[in-house]
């Protein structure tokens, strides 16, 4: 499977099953997404390594609940890729490629209520802390990823529930909280990070 | 207690404790260094609030331990600041404001052995993975940082382990992986991410 979308781009990512973790066991080479890593016999990822591209992994298959943004690097335990501490359930079932990350251009319109009401601010960097720069709470309403993609997170410093907003799924238009991924359940976002090639 | 280095920034912080999470129990103010809790009357930290400036908490007293960025925020609960799941103890003890941080300037120069030697890459930016980038593996051997402050993670994409790396502690050396940090068991950083005021 080879995915060749995007210019060329291409993701390559390996992981690892059999309850073994740092890259133990039973090894599989991805590169296009997976809808259910039961399809390849495993039972959940416990060790994963990105070769090329930035993915997305999800908690259950066909790239649902829980959201992990995977960078290029080394993922020896669940730790390294969940950002959730609380609701600890340590399986990832499903991933795919982020399609959508550039270098060039992030932009994103962040709104304090939904459906794009209320105060409106667009971004196209990096913050650690909404707050620091201005945001007036620790909320975010509703989102429009004008281009690029995105990891909006639930707490300060990058932490917490992530939510990958991509401007080529639903139009870059996130009009409540529950489309900001099946798992959230509160509106709030602390820090917002752009996903970069 | 007011801390007015810095051309008068301050930082201002709120703790609870008792136990409870979510901004309940007793709550105290701070705004310079508190190098142990129990001084005043607590057994830990269950939630705080960053209401200026950027500090850092530590996992012990007189600020050792596991290190914890606090960005401008909300953190109703321990899961909120550690990025850390794995050695998963609930306790924070000392804390401090970061003085270093800037918002124009950060370079800091990652070289590929201990005592700076090896290949060297002068870094300017944020990275949530140093391997996308070309760095050579999942490991830095030691740091000079010439100015401001940073964050690095044992983990990409701001995960896993935290080493704060500030200009002006140290001289800014971290010769060896055992000054990132006293809880630094391995060069591993595979993210870093600039601390901004």
């Amino acid at each position: 499977l080879f995915c060749d979308k995007n210019g060329g781009k291409r993701g390559k990512m390996y992981i690892n099953t059999n309850h073994k973790t740092h890259f133990q066991g039973r090894r599989c080479e991805f590169t296009a997404c997976c809808q259910n890593i039961m399809e390849y016999g495993m039972e959940t990822v416990r060790s994963l390594k990105v070769e090329c591209g930035v993915w997305v992994g999800f908690e259950h298959s066909t790239f649902n609940g829980q959201q992990f943004i995977l960078e290029k690097g080394d993922y020896p335990c669940w730790e390294a890729w969940s950002g959730n501490n609380a609701y600890r359930i340590e399986r990832m079932m499903s991933f795919r490629p982020i399609y959508s990350a550039t270098h060039s251009d992030c932009r994103m319109m962040l709104f304090e209520c939904e459906n794009m009401t209320g105060r409106q601010w667009e971004v196209c960097n990096d913050y650690p802390s909404l707050q620091a720069m201005g945001w007036c709470n620790n909320e975010v309403g509703s989102i429009q990823v004008m281009s690029g993609a995105w990891v909006c997170y639930q707490y300060p410093g990058y932490r917490g529930y992530q939510y990958i907003m991509e401007c080529d799924c639903h139009g870059g238009e996130y009009r409540h909280y529950r489309e900001y991924g099946c798992h959230a359940q509160t509106p709030q976002i602390q820090s917002i990070c752009r996903i970069q090639h």
